[in-house]
């Protein structure tokens, strides 16, 4: 294993120092691992927090700014954030209007941000939860009750982020992100694996020739080993898991994702075929994302997004963001 | 190998059609290989293209757009584009002020925009040209005479393309893209080589426990092999190449960049040893940047690009852009 680190203890307090320095619009509280938005609270602003392991950057913490998250809550790699972060996060941000919780589904966080609502909400603090589940690769895993949640994240938080920043209420914010994540589905591609830099090791096994079909974003298995093909027929395969799960049709907005060691030249094939898939159903892709957003690690290969648009989330999705990873209009 | 391509030969039309459908301000002239701005040339502002092998995106079509590039023209993967490719962006982008050529130092790529620019001249079109040779490691390599051009050009091309776009003559838009090259230095670390998809297998072999100092972007030999060692060495290597070479001071703009397969968050980890070294000199990053910008395939490493500021530099640094890969202020 080599990685860019100074010791498998120090990742994440090292990477959040690298953050705050980069990043002046941040406030970093490195020892209790919470990013925050240097502007602080804006009273009567729905405040919005999200967090779980490291390992998926940008997600969480690139996301933090104007238009989008007040504070994201890192913990370890692959990790839920403990209560505390999410508390201290939650309180923090509250501008009087409440704090909405955009919580991904896995097992380990959703029981964390409840906990932390609960004692939020006794410290004084409206909070409501959105629970992203838009992965359709597999009912159940390895952490997860239900559908995991994965790219469809960053679509809530951009929206949801948006509907806070002009105002809405508390209630109003949280049927948008609930929303954004009933319309959106996603599904992955694993060209390799992953490797932590605790295990030192890949966490699964995947031969020369060999992909897994609906991974998760820890190395979670998928749906299925395949041989390895040509990038068309990879996309066509999540692109019929998607379809089948919810018919796609109009506009919609579609993300392909890499998962952290996958180049941007391939990640614009893949989108090629997208675009070509979703141009035979008579669908569009009006609004898009190519990049790493929700990564594994040094993990090889590519999830697809994609949310049913309508003129309301157009409108949210097109507002301004400026955060270290998404920035437009502004 | 495993990449998610549909075959060697048609990576790079693949990836245009993709970088087309994904964002609708370019035009992408497939056939040819070119990428313009889709709103075409403004009367009286000087045009800007560049161009070189592809795998290295971003760069250069991903820095197309308002307040950057007017046209890009890939090659294939690690190979110059041709003179035809350049003289078509030239002339197509001229809108009467003439048009700036931005030319990484490889062997290839000079004698071809030479060429281009000469035929360019004798259709009517003043070209200037501005030479990127940043990077520290090595006099001369293998694709190389004098300095490779990398990371600088990033920092070039935004520069210019402000002072382009702010109206500046073409002899001005020369002077100030020739400044910031001369201003900035580069130095890598390859953790790894990377494939390309027509040899199929690394362009050269690394050790389990060994890094390249001094990498090149297509896999050059560096200065050094060296064993493996924590983050914060092996930036201090590359600070002190830059350091020795242009000596650091007051203002800088500095881009930790990853090579392709490198996890964000290991180069937010680098990124904060980074700032501490300049802290430690007395100098200050006032301004950065975090992520993939001249990318090696899926080569994991790093680069770290530093340019010494002055006032006009941080204006048009800081003034708008609008390209896939960098976007602010507008």
């Amino acid at each position: 294993m080599k990685k860019l680190i100074n010791g498998v203890e120090s990742v994440v307090p090292d990477a959040l120092r690298g953050i705050a320095a980069a990043h002046p619009g941040l406030r970093v509280d490195v020892e209790n691992q919470i990013v925050f938005r240097d502007s602080g609270p804006r009273p009567g602003k729905v405040g919005l927090v999200s967090g779980g392991g490291s390992g998926h950057e940008p997600l969480h913490a690139g996301f933090v700014g104007y238009g989008m998250l007040d504070a994201a809550c890192p913990g370890e790699i692959f990790t839920s954030p403990v209560p505390d972060q999410m508390i201290e996060a939650t309180t923090a941000v509250d501008g009087g209007a409440g704090v909405l919780h955009i919580v991904k589904n896995y097992t380990g966080d959703v029981l964390n941000f409840q906990l932390a609502a609960e004692l939020s909400a006794e410290e004084g603090v409206e909070v409501a939860s959105v629970l992203v589940d838009d992965d359709v690769a597999v009912r159940d895993s390895l952490h997860t009750a239900g559908r995991r949640g994965t790219g469809a994240t960053v679509f809530v938080e951009k929206i949801a982020g948006a509907a806070a920043e002009s105002g809405a209420p508390l209630a109003e914010v949280a049927r948008v992100a609930g929303t954004v994540n009933a319309r959106s589905r996603s599904f992955g591609v694993a060209l390799s694996a992953c490797t932590t830099p605790a295990a030192g090791r890949p966490t699964f096994a995947l031969g020369d020739t060999e992909v897994e079909l609906g991974i998760g974003i820890h190395g979670e298995p998928g749906r299925a080993r395949s041989a390895m093909r040509p990038a068309a027929e990879l996309v066509r395969v999540a692109m019929d898991a998607l379809h089948e799960d919810l018919p796609l049709s109009g506009d919609v907005l579609v993300m392909v994702n890499g998962m952290g060691a996958t180049p941007l030249i391939e990640l614009y094939v893949a989108f090629a075929e997208v675009s070509a898939y979703l141009a035979e159903k008579g669908v569009t892709a009006a609004r898009s994302l190519v990049g790493d957003y929700v990564t594994s690690l040094d993990m090889q290969g590519f999830s697809i997004t994609v949310c049913l648009l309508d003129d309301e989330l157009v409108r949210l999705w097109d507002a301004p963001v400026e955060t270290p990873a998404l920035r437009w209009g502004r």
